[in-house]
């Protein structure tokens, strides 16, 4: 790709951001929405315009989602993501057992093999954190006790998910899967995250406080990058996920000295990435294999159809399952249904080992697509208009990156 | 590349340009030359930390350098840019005709062969506008009289030096180069330049009164991203220059009612995406082949240094060709000696298409790099610490980004 290429494309995700953002909002939905719609119209189903699966556009929604977890975790209270602890917990792991164990009997009574309705299953544990918190973030609920419970929820949900994966990447490859490799997955990511909060909380405000020496405008921002992108990429070397390291980072950095200059300029650069990777996640959808005038399509729409009912069922019972918490429940459910990007690496992945062919991938899609959209408006027909804020609130600056569109 | 591989490069590159910027400001030189040398340090040359040859890389450089053009472009005065229009095209055209005529007879004189001569002039007859620019912004001149000269005579060199590379391309592929070609190249160039000023003096203040109508924050921004990206996109498409859209962008978007804003947002993405391409630059420079202990490095560092000779001359006496001109016409000649980024197209041009065999490669980079790191301290020492303004300069945002590092 050459760098005008690069550009044209950009402008073109850029603008159907806009536009779709815009779109959304005027028919009261959040702008995320409109984001991901707009990227299904420029990707590869309808006009082509934007090819989500070249490299550099799929680095470039990486980062972007990185970005959009740093920026999270910026605005996260750990004390109060502990207080709700223990219901987010509950909320996660019920969430992936419930939906995995549904989706694999739902699977094997279709008459589908044991290997592939493990990896559906495996697909329907998936929430999509950035897609969450997006639109708790529209809607000015990201705050409330709900989406607090949610945020942690799905948290512990991509630790979760990356045991998962671990697994039935061994199993899609034949490996013997032994009880120690999922322990020493799931060891990795834990551990990750509690080491780099404890070492994090002595070294990080030291390094900010050693930065306003350096005396350069733009310094706080650039450490705080650096901070994200750090983690992130030692998250993943540890056996977390990318995100998971950037939202350590977040937590870590919002002690920082400087964090109102950080959240504006991460803010500004949000504006610019955050997009990118919503309009891509539409993008890599692909609407020809769900024709249902095609006949070849409607066993991959019957699967579809039953993986919908089953992944929505799922995680609505998983935000029942705190029996003691009295808020909303049914929010909480409703927040965790949405799959988004981890579901669609692992529909992804389904297919690259061969467990997939075109059309149950084309299901599996489906299912990701659909629980993704379904998801903002429940949750603004649920919740309402956002509240007007009584005080400015700290958090201006993420609010303002999350209605940008 | 994978994201964490492509996060981790990210940090390496971001975190030396903060430490190169903060030396370079220490020892009294731009931030721009600690950039730089960052980029030779963590480059293939040393550590090899950071593959500048990388798609993703490369197409992040040059998003930085498409923006910084923008922002510069944001900042300049078109009517003090006219004013100064004679004087920047002699000293534009001399300095392309001078250092090539000069370059070319040198190289013959060294016994090299016409086609191998002819290659070496012109990567003589670049100017990177982006380190000049970023220099004067450092030094706080970029509006002295002086400043304007450069910049213009800058980008009618980057005009001059899409036809020299054209015509140059085409000897390389042992096409006939008419008249008529050559022609047609330059108008394409310098009518882009004009019909978008035309038109975007029509359109874009439409479209930006029109955004505020949006309400979706950020979108100036993003709308001045648009501009830029496709302004830059296009410029290529019409067989001129991205930088030479992304600085007529800037120029056009300086008239938006928004402007304070969109300067604030460009200038935090700015402080990402810019240091990126100069530590780029830096990283792609190859030091193993000038290694004077090596018998085969010792006619590569020989034709190397002749060219610098000739290089630095030939642009120094461009600035005194406008002889009316009663400022300082020192000022003005070195600032044009830097080559940049320009210079290595030119040189990776001349490997790629075989003129160059990989010493020679090494004997015209050592040209652009000594070139590239000479003109910083040599300005600073013409012009002296940055002025203190008097009041508050309306192009507060690109100072800033300018001594971000």
């Amino acid at each position: 790709m050459t760098a005008a290429q690069l550009l044209a494309m950009l402008v073109v995700m850029l603008g159907v951001a806009k536009i779709g953002g815009y779109l959304a909002q005027r028919l009261g939905q959040p702008a995320v929405l409109g984001e991901l719609f707009g990227g299904v119209i420029v990707g590869r189903s309808v006009l082509g315009l934007v090819d989500a699966g070249n490299e550099t556009v799929h680095l470039l929604s990486e980062l972007g989602v990185v970005i959009l977890l740093f920026a999270i975790g910026l605005e996260t209270d750990l004390g109060r993501l502990f207080k709700v602890g223990a219901t987010s917990l509950v909320v996660a792991v019920v969430g992936v057992v419930l939906p995995f164990v549904l989706g694999f009997f739902a699977c094997r009574l279709l008459g589908l093999t044991n290997i592939v309705s493990i990896m559906a299953g495996a697909t329907l544990t998936a929430t999509s954190v950035g897609i969450t918190a997006r639109v708790l973030s529209d809607l000015g609920r990201l705050h409330d006790l709900e989406g607090q419970i949610i945020l942690g929820a799905a948290v512990i949900d991509d630790i979760l998910g990356l045991m998962v994966l671990s697994v039935v990447t061994g199993l899609a490859q034949g490996h013997d899967v032994t009880l120690r490799g999922i322990l020493l997955t799931s060891a990795a990511a834990l551990g990750f995250l509690v080491a780099t909060i404890l070492v994090g909380k002595i070294v990080v405000p030291r390094l900010f406080r050693a930065a306003d020496y350096l005396d350069l405008p733009g310094t706080p921002t650039a450490l705080a990058l650096i901070s994200a992108f750090g983690l992130a990429s030692l998250a993943e070397a540890c056996g977390s996920a990318l995100i998971i390291g950037a939202f350590a980072a977040g937590l870590l950095v919002a002690g920082a000295p400087q964090v109102r200059e950080i959240e504006h300029g991460i803010t500004a650069i949000g504006h610019f990435f955050v997009p990118l990777f919503f309009v891509a996640v539409g993008a890599s959808v692909d609407c020809a294999a769900l024709n249902p005038l095609e006949p070849a399509s409607r066993f991959a729409l019957l699967v579809g159809g039953t993986l919908i009912v089953v992944g929505v069922f799922g995680k609505l019972l998983a935000g029942y399952a705190p029996f003691w918490f009295t808020g909303n429940r049914m929010v909480v459910g409703v927040g965790m249904v949405p799959r988004g990007e981890v579901g669609l690496i692992f529909a992804q992945m389904g297919l690259a080992s061969g467990v997939f062919d075109a059309g149950l991938f084309g299901g599996v899609t489906l299912m990701v697509m659909i629980t993704t959209l379904l998801a903002p408006p429940a949750l603004k027909l649920l919740l309402g208009p956002p509240p007007v804020p009584e005080i400015e609130l700290p958090c201006e600056g993420i609010e303002d990156l999350v209605n940008m569109a």
